[in-house]
């Protein structure tokens, strides 16, 4: 996708809706129709194509809360690994820029996968399990893709998963502490 | 520190060492003949004034393993709390930059506090250990700070501590899974 590859190239400050439109060879009131403003276009844009967010979920949690934490920390890998950095390394342009509304790639990705995930777990703190989920899954991504942590970022996916699966299993199941 | 707000304000790719200079009001040579090329003013730059990695590191392990992945969550929070996220954003800006050398800012942090606190820990795999601690503790401030992701990013500290704590103490001391 054409905004995909312009955020990628060029970070999110330096690209426009004019370019986008450019590479795709349409007119740039045609992508603003359809997808908005810039950070709009973005959003539609960065996950990699052939990844459907709602899909994926719905195939995690199809085999039950039994075995998902690791099961989730596999898939995500997989998709980011899948296109090699390109994705993560557009969401970071964005994530550095001042410009971006809050919650933006996060918003979707939300609506989209932990909506499902949230729906198998126990409650009442579903959303609170989510994201404590969510907060150690993307420092995993960051430390491997993004900062290289060693050993973390060079481990294969299997050992990976053996050492962090149990972790993400306990936040989405064990009861959660009081504060 | 000259440098910071310059890489705060303009992010990685706009940044200069030409323009630090002008900020600090000296020579550009004369930054460039003590901080090297633009990455290494980078790392040297971004870290809190008043804040000694090595320093906090060591008021870290001084009190022993026992809590010691509570204290460290604490500790990290605060250092980022305590400048409005002023780091976060040049730190991030850099990230999205294709020209930063990987593992700079972490390579400075893990010299001087990684070793550190892997020195307190059952062997043989206290690298390992530190950097699963490290793959949680940056995902929290991403959620937090970064993207948002609720209700991680509204908890306050000491119940964000209760959750995520414990979670760190066994990466630092309880025997790790095989592959």
């Amino acid at each position: 996708m054409a905004a995909r590859a312009e955020f990628a190239e060029k970070g999110f400050d330096a690209a426009s809706v004019r370019s986008v439109a450019r590479r795709a060879g349409v007119d740039p009131a045609l992508v603003r129709h359809y997808f908005g403003d810039k950070a709009a276009l973005f959003a539609a844009g960065v996950i990699p194509q052939g990844v459907d967010p709602g899909r994926v979920a719905a195939g995690l949690v199809a085999d039950g809360v039994g075995g998902l934490g690791e099961r989730l920390l596999r898939t995500v890998l997989g998709v980011w690994d899948s296109d090699d950095g390109v994705t993560f390394r557009a969401v970071f342009s964005a994530i550095g820029s001042e410009d971006v509304p809050p919650h933006l790639v996060m918003g979707y990705v939300g609506r989209e996968v932990f909506a499902q995930v949230a729906q198998v777990l126990p409650g009442p703190d579903q959303a609170l399990r989510v994201s404590l989920v969510a907060s150690h899954v993307v420092g995993v991504l960051v430390a491997r893709h993004v900062l290289g942590v060693e050993p973390v970022a060079s481990l294969d996916v299997d050992r990976l998963a053996a050492l962090v699966g149990p972790t993400l299993q306990r936040y989405l199941v064990d009861p959660l502490p009081d504060a």
